[in-house]
C-alpha cells in the first residue's frame, strides 16, 4: 500500500486566508435591549410575567392546567413580591429568551428537579431534560422530573413554565456588568495574592437560557422555603391526595405471570401476613409488549374480568404496567392512533401525539372499555414506563409531531401527559388512582404518581426521597431483588417514602425469603399501614396546603444547613482545578410534622443524624435523643432510625394487611412524645372517591395538653362541619415516660 | 411546628381540567415538506447541498476559509456521488432543520470527533458540543473536537458545516415511514418469537438536528473510507504540515518557572543527552493569569528577548501557554478589547469576541509586538487552552456577544478562531508554527495543533489518537507526573503520536528519574528524533495529499474489523434493557504508510495485535511476526511494539537531540523490510517558512527492488523538479534476513 506520490509538483496550493471568513456582525444594529418584566399578582403571594411570546404549549398546559387552590393560597402570609424587581432581566436573542434572577452573595439555592447526587445547587449548572439518571450519565439536568422550579433559602421560588430543554446557571459564569463582580486573582503569584485563586468564581445571578421566542416566568413568595414550596403545589392545583389503598404496599410480578400466579401470590401475602394493596402486572399482560398493545393476554389473562373480581375479593387491586408505544399487533389501538402518531417510533411502536385531544380520546375510551371494563375497584391504577428516556430508546429530537410541537416540548411533557391522561380516566370514574411513572415535570403535584427508575443506589435513591419535595413530585426508592439485610434496609426506607413497593418484574426474591430478617421485613411494612392515619393526614396536607409529605431538611427552617466544601488538593493528573469536595445534608428527612427519618443502608452500621432545634425523643422507646446536635446511632437490624419532635402526636391504627374500605371504622391508637403539649389534625374522608370536593371529608383535631395536675391528657375535637370521621376509639399512649 | 389546619372548610376546590389546555395544533396547515436538496460538485469528489437559509458562520469560516486543494482532488480517483441522492432529506421544522442520510443494514459509521471510549458510531446518539471530555461526563459528543463529520466504511463521508450543537442519531430512532423497519418483537411472548427482543431496534438512517434555520451540508466521495478522509482534508485546505522542530519533543515547566530556571533545565536535557526542541512555559510567564495579561512576568522573565536569544542559541524555542481571557490587570489589551467583549466573563477576565476582525487585529499585534517581540525563532508558538469546556468555567449559554453571533456559536468555534489566529500570527512572520489546543472542530486539518486534555487515561488516549484522524484533527496523549514504568509507557505512546511531550505543569517528575527506566525513556525519544524524516513525509502526505498521519486500522482497508457485541444477560438492577458489550479495535493504529503501531500500558505484560493482510515484521529485529492474523506479543519495558509491512521502507537520520536547522545536512539510513520490493518517498523543505508553497520543496523516492540475481538493491530517485533534499549519504539496511 505505498502511497503514489501523486503531487510531487503541485508546487503552486494556495493557502487562501481570508481577513474576514463571514459577515462582521449578525445584530442588525444593537445588541437586543434589557427587558424589565412586569409582575402581575395571579394568585396570593403568585407573580407571573411574560416576556417575548412564549410558546402557547407549556409544563402547566400538559400538567392538565389544574385551577390554583386561591383559597389556600389566600389563607396563607400576606407576602409581598420577594425580589427587586429591577433585578430581573429578560432579554429576546436571536429567537430565544434568556433571563436573570439575583443571587444574594450567601443565599442557597435548591431544586431543579429531581437530581441523585446532591441537594445544593449552588455552583452548578443544569440542562434541564426529561430523562433517565444514571451514574455513568451524569449531565446535571438530565433526570426524571427536571422541574425548572429553585426556591431560595431566603423563602421564594421561581418557576420557568416552559416546556423546552432549559440551561441554567446558579451562581456560575460571571456578568460583566455586575456590581458584584469578583476581583480577578493571579493564579500564579510572584507575591501571594490575598484571595485564593477559584476556578469557579460566584457570580450573583442565577441565569436561565430559554430556547422559544419567550418565557412565562412566575415568582411564589414565602417568607419560608417551605411556604414557597407550598405556594407552588397551590398554585398547581394542590398536592396529589392517594386512595388510603395507595399507601399501603405493592408488590410487582415477573414479567410473564399469569392470572393464577397472580391471585397465588396474593393469596401467599394474605397466609404469611405480609401487608398487601396492590399487585403490579408486568409488561406479560398485554398480548404483546414493548411496543404494547394493550390488551389483555388471552393467554395469560383470559377472564380479566374475573381476574379483577377476584383481586378484589381479596382486597386487593392490580397496577398494570405500561410504556406508551402502540404496537401495530394491537386490534384497534394502532389503527386508529396512527393518524396521530409521531414520523418516529419507539420500540417499533408508534408514538401518540397526545398533545391532541382526539389522540386522548381514543386512548383514554379504549383503557376504559378494554383494559379497565366494569372492574375499577379491582385495577387500580397504572404504571406509565420509559416517558423518560433514554435518547437511545426514545424518539429522536429530528421526530416530527403532527400537532406541529417539537420533539423537544413532547419529550419534556410525554409523562405529564399520559399521567393526566390515566388521572382523568379514574376521574371519569369517580375512583382516585395512584400508580408510578418515569417521567415527570412542572405541574404535576395534583398527580399522584410515584417516579422509579433503574439506578438503585442506595444513597442516590434517597436523596431523591427529599430532593422530589422540592419539585412537587413523588419519588419511590423502590426494592428490587434485593436479598438479606440490603432487602431489609431497602424495604424500610421505601415504607418511609410516598409509594412503598418490591418490584419484582425479573427476580425471584420473595419479601419471606430471609429466615434472618423475614420478620423485620414484615413489620416494617406492619408499621407502615399502622400509620396509616398519619400518612393519610400528611397527604391531606400536601393536597389542601401544598405542604410536601416528605420533608428535606433544607426546607425545614431554623438552622443554617452548613455546605462544607473541603480546600481542594491540586494535582496534574487528579484535580487540575483544585476541585474541592462537597458535603451536604441528603440522608434524612422529616415525613410529615413530627417524624424525622434517617435511613440507613445495609452497607454501614452506624450513621450521623442531625437533630433540629428542640428536644427530640426515639420513636419506638420514646425515650429523649438529642436537641438541636447532631448524635450517631447504631440501630439495630429491626430499626430504621425515627425520632419524633418534642409534643410531637401520632395516630396509628392495629397491624392490618390492607386499607380500609370507605365505611370501616377502626379504633385509633394516639401516641404522644416528649413533655411539651401537642395537637395534630387527622384528616378523613371515604379514601376512595373524589367526594371530598364536594366537602365530604373531615379534620379532626387531637390535642394534648398537661391537666390542672401537670398531668399529660388527650382529648379529641371532631371537625366544626359536623362530618366525622372512621375511627372508633382512641387510645392515648404518653411514650415519653 | 403543628400545622395550623387552615383549611378545614375549604370543600369546594375546585380541580378544573380543560380538555383542550393548549391550541390543538402548531403547524398552520400541514407538516413542512420534505425537500430533496440538490447538489453541486464544488471540488473533484465534492458535493455541497443547502438547504433553507444556513447561518453565515459556519465551521469553515471560523477555521479561516481555507482554500480548497482541488489539484489535489482532482488526482484522487474520480468517482460518482456516494449516495442515492432521494434517500437524503432535509425538512426545516419550527425554525430548525432536521437531516437524513440513508445507513444501510451492514454498514459501519465512523467519526464525529474525537471520543475517547469508542470508535465505532452505530447506535449512538450525539450532541455535538466543544467540552472538555471526562468519564464523569460522558454524554457522547462532549469532547474536545466533536467535528459533525462522519465516514461510512462503503467508502464516503458526510459533513455538516455548522457551528452549533448538533444532535445526531446513527442508526437509532426508526422512523414510520422507513421502508427498512424492523419487526415489532414481544419481549414477554408465551410462545417464543423468531427474533430476539432488543432495546434498540436498528434504523436505517442517520439523522441530524441542526438548530438554525437551514445547514450547509457536504458529501465527500471515497472510493475507500481513507479516501473520503483525505478528500474532507483536502477541501479544508490540506492537512498540516509542522515545522521540523515541531517533530521533536516538548518538555512543559511548573508554573511558576523562572527564565534562569528554564535555561537550567534545556541545558539539563543536553547535559543528558534527552532530545528537546520545545521549552513550554506555563501560566507563570504572564504577568498575572487566569485570567491572562499577555505581558511578560518581570518579576520571571526581566529580559524576555535575551531569554529567548539564548533558548534559541540551546537550539530550542519557547512555547508560551495562555487561556484567552484577558485581565484587566494588563497594561493595554484589555482596555483595547473591551469593546468587543462577552456580557459575562471567564475567571473574572473578559471573553473577546473574535468572530470581529477588530478584535483579531488587536490581539495579533499584541501578541507579535509585545510577546513574540523581534525573537520568533525563540518562540515557537503557543499553548491555547481551556477554549473547550467545562461549562462551569466558560461563559454561560446566555452570554451576549457583541458580533450578535450566540454564545452557543462561540462555543463551538473559539479554539478555531485562537488557533486561525496564531496560525496567522506566525504566517505573517513566514514561519510555521506547532503547538497546543484543548478545543478545536471542523475544518482544522490546515492548523497545526495537538489537542490535549485532563482525563489521563491510557486506553482513553489511545482511542482519541486513532479518532482524530477521522476528524482532521491531531491529538496527543501528553504524559504528566507519572512515574517508573507508567512514564515510560506513556513517553513510548506520546512518541508514536502527532505531538510529543511532558507536561510538567505542576509535577517535578523527570525523564531521568527512574533508575531502571530512564535509558528506556531516552530511547524511545530518540527513535522518534532518528525517524524524522520518516514523520515529515508523514506529515507532507497530511499537507499535500489529507492522508492523515496516524491511520486507525478501520481506515486502511483490506479487512472486515468486527464489532462484536456480546448478548446483553438481563439483570433487574444491573442490566434491565439486556444491552450487551462491545468490542472493537481502537488500541492500535498505522503511523504514516509501513509502520504499525500497537501501544501498551504498564498495567499489561501482553497485548493482541491485529497483523493486517500482507505479511508483518518486527520493526526493532526485521524478523517475520505474522501476516493476517492477531497475535499476542510481549514486549520487554523497552519496546513499544512496533511492526513493518513487507516492503516497507523506513528513512532514519543518526540520534540527535533537536530539529536540524534550514541548511543542516543529515546522513540517512534507509531501513528495507520483509521480502517485496517497495518504494517511499522522503518529503524535504527548509523545515521552518512557508516558502514551500512556492515550490520550495522536493520528493525523493528510495526505491528497493531486486536486481537480476534476486538480491534486494536501493536506489535514490531525486525530484524531477531538480529540488534537493537535505541528506548527505545514504546507507541501505535489509532487516529481514
Amino acid at each position: 500500500m505505498t502511497t503514489l506520490r501523486l503531487l510531487k509538483t503541485a508546487a503552486c496550493a494556495l493557502f487562501l486566508s481570508a481577513l474576514q471568513p463571514f459577515s462582521p456582525s449578525a445584530f442588525s444594529s444593537a445588541p437586543p435591549p434589557k427587558i424589565t418584566p412586569t409582575w402581575t399578582e395571579v394568585a396570593p403571594g403568585v407573580w407571573k410575567a411574560v416576556i417575548g411570546t412564549p410558546d402557547d404549549y407549556t409544563l402547566l398546559g400538559a400538567a392538565g392546567n389544574f385551577a390554583p387552590l386561591k383559597d389556600a393560597l389566600a389563607a396563607m402570609p400576606a407576602a409581598k413580591f420577594p425580589l427587586h424587581r429591577d433585578e430581573i432581566i429578560g432579554r429576546l436573542v436571536n429567537g430565544k429568551t434568556t433571563l436573570r434572577f439575583p443571587l444574594g452573595n450567601r443565599e442557597d439555592i435548591y431544586g431543579l428537579g429531581v437530581e441523585f447526587s446532591s441537594v445544593h445547587r449552588n455552583g452548578q449548572i443544569f440542562q434541564l431534560h426529561v430523562d433517565h439518571y444514571s451514574q455513568k450519565q451524569n449531565i446535571s439536568g438530565r433526570t426524571h422530573a427536571p422541574v425548572p422550579f429553585y426556591i431560595s433559602d431566603k423563602g421564594y421560588g421561581v418557576f420557568i413554565n416552559a416546556a423546552r430543554y432549559l440551561n441554567v446557571n446558579v451562581g456560575v459564569s460571571v456578568r460583566l456588568d455586575s456590581k458584584n463582580k469578583p476581583e480577578p486573582v493571579d493564579r500564579n503569584p510572584v507575591v501571594p495574592e490575598k484571595t485564593k485563586w477559584s476556578s469557579m468564581p460566584r457570580s450573583d445571578s442565577i441565569e436561565f437560557l430559554v430556547p422559544a421566542a419567550g418565557a412565562e416566568v412566575y415568582v411564589f413568595a414565602g417568607p419560608t422555603p417551605m411556604d414557597a414550596v407550598r405556594r407552588y403545589n397551590l398554585f398547581c392545583g394542590g398536592g396529589a391526595l392517594p386512595p388510603k389503598w395507595g399507601l399501603g404496599f405493592m408488590s410487582r410480578m415477573p414479567a410473564k405471570t399469569t392470572a393464577d400466579e397472580a391471585l397465588a401470590e396474593v393469596r401467599r401475602f394474605r397466609e404469611k401476613g405480609f401487608p398487601l394493596d396492590m399487585l403490579g402486572l408486568e409488561p406479560g399482560w398485554h398480548s404483546a409488549s414493548y411496543p404494547c398493545t394493550f390488551e389483555w393476554n388471552k393467554d395469560r389473562f383470559p377472564e380479566p374480568e374475573k381476574f379483577l373480581a377476584e383481586l378484589e375479593k381479596l382486597n386487593a387491586s392490580a397496577n398494570l404496567w405500561f410504556n406508551p408505544y402502540v404496537s401495530p399487533r394491537s386490534t384497534e389501538l394502532h389503527g386508529k392512533l396512527l393518524p396521530y402518531a409521531a414520523d418516529h417510533l419507539v420500540w417499533n411502536g408508534i408514538v401518540p401525539d397526545y398533545t391532541m385531544p382526539e389522540a386522548r380520546k381514543i386512548f383514554s375510551d379504549h383503557i376504559t372499555k378494554n383494559v379497565i371494563r366494569s372492574h375499577p375497584a379491582g385495577l387500580g391504577g397504572f404504571k406509565i414506563d420509559e416517558v423518560d428516556g433514554y435518547d437511545r430508546y426514545l424518539w429522536a429530537d429530528v421526530t416530527i409531531f403532527p400537532s406541529g410541537r417539537d420533539a423537544e416540548q413532547l419529550r419534556q411533557t410525554y409523562g405529564l401527559l399520559m399521567q393526566k391522561m390515566v388521572y382523568d380516566i379514574y376521574r371519569g370514574l369517580n375512583r382516585r388512582t395512584f400508580g408510578q411513572v418515569r417521567g415527570s415535570n412542572g405541574g404535576a403535584s395534583p398527580l399522584g404518581f410515584g417516579i422509579y427508575n433503574d439506578n438503585y443506589n442506595y444513597n442516590d435513591y434517597i436523596t431523591a426521597v427529599g430532593n422530589a419535595s422540592f419539585a412537587g413530585v413523588l419519588w419511590s426508592p423502590e426494592v428490587r431483588g434485593s436479598k438479606g439485610l440490603d432487602q431489609l434496609r431497602r424495604i424500610q426506607a421505601v415504607c418511609w417514602s410516598p409509594l412503598a413497593l418490591l418490584n419484582g418484574w425479573n427476580s425471584t426474591a420473595k419479601l419471606w425469603d430471609s429466615e434472618q430478617y423475614a420478620a423485620d421485613v414484615r413489620d416494617a411494612i406492619v408499621l407502615r399501614m399502622r400509620l396509616l392515619p398519619y400518612w393519610y393526614a400528611s397527604f391531606a396536607q400536601y393536597r389542601y396546603e401544598g405542604t410536601p409529605v416528605i420533608r428535606p431538611m433544607q426546607l425545614l427552617g431554623g438552622m443554617k444547613l452548613a455546605v462544607t466544601t473541603e480546600t481542594g488538593k491540586l494535582d496534574d493528573t487528579e484535580n487540575p482545578y483544585e476541585l474541592g469536595k462537597v458535603s451536604e445534608v441528603r440522608d434524612q428527612y422529616m415525613v410529615g410534622d413530627n417524624i424525622l427519618v434517617a435511613p440507613i443502608s445495609a452497607s454501614v452500621k452506624e450513621r450521623k443524624v442531625i437533630l433540629p432545634p428542640g428536644k427530640w425523643y426515639d420513636f419506638y422507646t420514646g425515650k429523649y435523643v438529642g436537641a438541636n446536635e447532631t448524635i450517631t446511632v447504631t440501630p439495630p437490624p429491626s430499626q430504621i432510625p425515627l425520632f419524633v419532635r418534642d409534643g410531637g402526636i401520632v395516630p396509628m391504627v392495629p397491624e392490618r394487611h390492607w386499607a380500609p374500605g370507605p365505611d370501616e371504622m377502626l379504633p385509633l391508637e394516639v401516641r404522644h412524645y416528649g413533655a411539651a403539649p401537642g395537637s395534630y389534625a387527622v384528616y378523613d374522608d371515604d379514601g376512595v372517591t373524589f367526594d371530598h370536593e364536594r366537602g365530604d371529608f373531615s379534620w379532626t383535631t387531637l390535642e394534648v395538653k398537661r391537666d390542672a395536675k401537670g398531668k399529660l391528657t388527650g382529648r379529641v375535637i371532631p371537625d366544626k362541619s359536623g362530618n366525622k370521621w372512621r375511627y372508633s376509639t382512641v387510645t392515648w399512649v404518653f411514650m415519653t415516660k
